[in-house]
């Protein structure tokens, strides 16, 4: 017999808002643990700059400063030269959770959610009790400012004391200020530090400084003086979809006819490839309206969509950071012996989501990771430019890297100072987690970070092994040189001719010979650390 | 110069639905891949359905049936003896995200986030176009049958084809019917076979049939006739509670004062311990009404609860599976050799949130994994007597796990049929993601694994090495019987006494001797397999 019955039970039935769901569980949008949080606060932030500056061509200036006020508990503040933020959308944008600029829409951006602003702000409360402190110039001369908090039970925005500053700061931007509690600032492997140099490796046209708890200042120079291309939303490409994506497309388009939507809406789609399409249907009449197409009707067209021939999806839309740019920002940050960078094409994911894989292997300088005993490896993952410190476990950069036999090409990371540096771009990443912390392991993706390393790989193979190699030779030239004298002497008294000529032919003969075999190391070294 | 303003910029603000959010990250709620995305459907239906069987008092009786309907397109069907839903809320209960009975109460049960039967509806809707089709008893002789979908924009129910069916069922009960696609029955490790197994394991009162895409029949038979102890919220302990949740509280009260208000709301708060707090107050009225509580007022009480020495949060309101229980399920899925069953004291993380560890090793029977080259062990993981089959690497569990050098006790997860059991059990569960797949690794946690793993451990190195031991003794054994002919003859000529009377008498002693050795050791191997 029931104890309770289903009427009973129901009684305590109820509906939460998302600010409460993350309230209880903010672990999973990273708050969790004290050194974690204070990252993903700083990450939030500054990731949002970034995205802002680069869609207003704004080449990015940005202050971070943190400042302890109490046990665990910190000041933290971020200025940025950005675009700022309108003062009728400030209390949505950073106060209300999903919602914003880059959920919808289909362009590549480091922020993806409309999630980590307001968990900032959220965070603020919970810890603390206060409420965030902004200001912004949104055109120059006029700023405001005003205090932002956020209403959980109803995932509102609270803004109070909003003051308009005329004559305020003469270039745009954004200024935020929060207290936060259980947080803490480590110098570690997982620290603000850490996470702002690698900010500064895979944006070098980025200028950040940092005010660290003691006062000490920190500038991760600009690099490259050019502000990336500015993210343009792109269309769908037609593989990338499912059924009810193209009947969500069909219901908020304008077009009259199917045809005319297929054409407007997605990639790829030319008259030409509408006609191939017709000839597959035997159900659907392209001259239907959009918001009138059947579940049967949008899988038919998904089917047709997966027996035409493609243009892959236009990867113009998906701007990777570039060979040479890594390759300034390795040797401005690590300054290595050897690197080799390699881009890989672009490819997709989930039948029609384009992205692109840049790896890089550095060698010597400060690459890899110092420790009692000598060197191990690190792995730097990025995910449009944004670097990710936390969940590797579960992140398919580190499962590409874990399923390569490094010591098939002699490198060790167990011991060797080697970084390895993977960044995916694209127009959706998928993350695993709200947290974004780690990209889901879709088998493309990982498929295109194996191919890249291994080819990375393959360069510092050829570089190790050719310095072992010059390392043999010159012991070998050393041998040889020992016996010159000997061998000249002998020769000088059975031929007659004089000692020092022929002591002086023999070592050139011999030296030659090993600046021959020299100079074709280091000539295929060369190619390879070029290729991309 | 900046290419777009802010204003520009935001002209593309919007707000989101919660199940907008998750159409777009599916991999988030645990739809990563199509034979986890199977797994992750049954896993929703069957946790609700033994949560609601519990709060009802009622033994579960389940019936999953996966059917195949076209490529990587399955039906679903669960059918449960459970109370059922009420008419008015199946369509809030099955398809609205962040709605439900759990997530606001103290409470231990399974789910605790409103999220995953939506969830389902959800993936149903996206990859098929279809609604979920659901019909319950929720008094005996009066069923209902609906169709539910979800309007995915407002995160609201959709709920057609409503029909009351007189004399229906003559017990309660609830069974849903969905269509998936982009899903895959497959018998491995991660599949839904192997889900059920360990949901069986895990909870021994529960029977469980399954009928695969074959048509193939498994029923894992219920091993105890006992409804385990109906779950009941408790209070919050307020060494658990942060100062906002303090002002949370106090907002809802309905106390006139603030002692009141404490008394009222928090676990272990006596008349006794409401005085010791008044005493430390220097700011506070406990006069005061709870809803005029200020920041700075709940921070003094957080202080003053830091200082009281509180009674531990009352456990009794975590319900472990229970030692004898968790034997009784092992034997009964496993039949192993040796099993070791450690329950542990209630402990508390994050201050005062109470928790319970029970772990177990279980050696031979079908123990562990059959590899190509032998066995390997295997790492069974629970929450809430949930199995937890994804997302490994990032949960406390194995965290734990691997923190434990097993070769010391004699003990190798890579070579042995050894599976190794964890049950974390608490009115909250900190996963680390949406998906509910791992723990997320507080310290407390993994700590309260580590010593019950190790005390299991302890107990299977004893039987190890006693039955290696014992393999040792018996050739030894065989090998001074060897002697005793030899020897008897060399007494008898030496005494005169009948060659065969000494041999006789040699015998009995060396085996008296090696049976006192045996029997010692199998005792002590008994007392502590017995050890709770």
């Amino acid at each position: 017999m029931a104890d309770r019955t289903a009427d009973e039970i129901f009684k305590e039935f109820k509906e939460h808002s998302i600010a409460e769901f993350f309230k209880k569980n903010r672990q999973m949008l990273g708050y969790a643990g004290k050194v974690h949080s204070l990252v993903t606060i700083v990450h939030e932030y500054v990731t949002n700059s970034l995205d802002a500056c680069e869609e207003a061509g704004i080449l990015p200036d940005i202050t971070i400063s943190i400042k302890g006020i109490g046990e665990d508990k910190y000041k933290v503040t971020v200025e940025d030269n950005g675009p700022g933020i309108p003062k009728n959308f400030v209390g949505k944008a950073l106060a209300q959770i999903l919602s914003g600029t880059k959920f919808h829409r289909y362009m590549q951006q480091r922020g993806q959610q409309g999630i980590g602003a307001a968990g900032c702000t959220l965070y603020s409360q919970i810890t603390t009790g206060k409420q965030v402190s902004v200001r912004s110039t949104v055109s120059k001369g006029k700023s405001y400012s005003c205090s932002i908090g956020i209403e959980t039970m109803r995932n509102k925005p609270i803004v109070s004391n909003m003051q308009d500053i005329e004559n305020g700061s003469d270039h745009t931007g954004l200024y935020i200020e929060g207290e936060f509690a259980d947080v803490k600032y480590e110098n570690s492997d997982h620290g603000v530090y850490e996470y702002l140099k690698r900010t500064a490796l895979s944006n070098p046209h980025v200028q950040i400084k940092l005010i660290d708890p003691e006062g000490k200042e920190f500038t991760f120079m600009r690099a490259v003086n050019s502000v990336p291309e500015r993210p343009i939303p792109t269309k769908p490409h037609p593989l990338g979809l499912t059924v009810n994506d193209l009947l969500e497309f069909a219901q908020r388009s304008s077009s009259r006819k199917v045809s005319s939507f297929l054409l407007d809406t997605f990639a790829r789609v030319t008259p030409n490839k509408i006609n191939e399409i017709k000839g597959m249907l035997t159900q659907l009449d392209m001259e239907k309206e959009p918001q009138k197409l059947t579940w049967q009707d949008a899988e038919e067209l998904i089917k047709a969509f997966s027996r035409v021939k493609w243009l892959a999806p236009d990867a113009s839309y998906i701007k990777p950071i570039g060979a040479e740019q890594i390759r300034i920002a390795l040797k401005n940050i690590l300054n290595p012996e050897f690197m080799n960078v390699i881009e890989r094409r672009p490819a997709v994911f989930r039948g029609g989501i384009p992205f692109i894989v840049e790896a890089a292997v550095a060698f010597g300088g400060t690459s890899g990771k110092k420790t009692e005993e000598g060197y191990e490896g690190s792995i730097l993952r990025f995910a449009n430019r944004v670097p990710l410190l936390f969940d590797s476990g579960n992140c398919a950069i580190t499962e590409a890297v874990k399923s390569i036999e490094w010591k098939r090409y002699g490198i060790d990371l167990d011991m060797q100072p080697v970084s390895v540096f993977v960044n995916v771009s694209s127009v959706y990443i998928p993350y695993s987690g709200v947290g974004k912390e780690a990209i889901a392991q879709e088998d493309e993706i990982i498929g295109e970070i194996k191919l890249a390393l291994m080819e990375a790989a393959r360069g510092l193979q050829r570089y190790i092994s050719g310095k072992e190699h010059m390392h043999e030779e010159a012991s070998k030239y050393n041998a040889v040189m020992r016996y010159t004298k000997q061998l000249a002497s002998d020769l000088s008294s059975m031929s007659g001719i004089d000692h020092a000529i022929i002591e002086k032919k023999l070592e050139t003969l011999i030296a030659k010979h090993y600046q021959r075999v020299a100079k074709k190391e280091e000539g295929s070294g060369d190619a390879k650390q070029e290729q991309r």
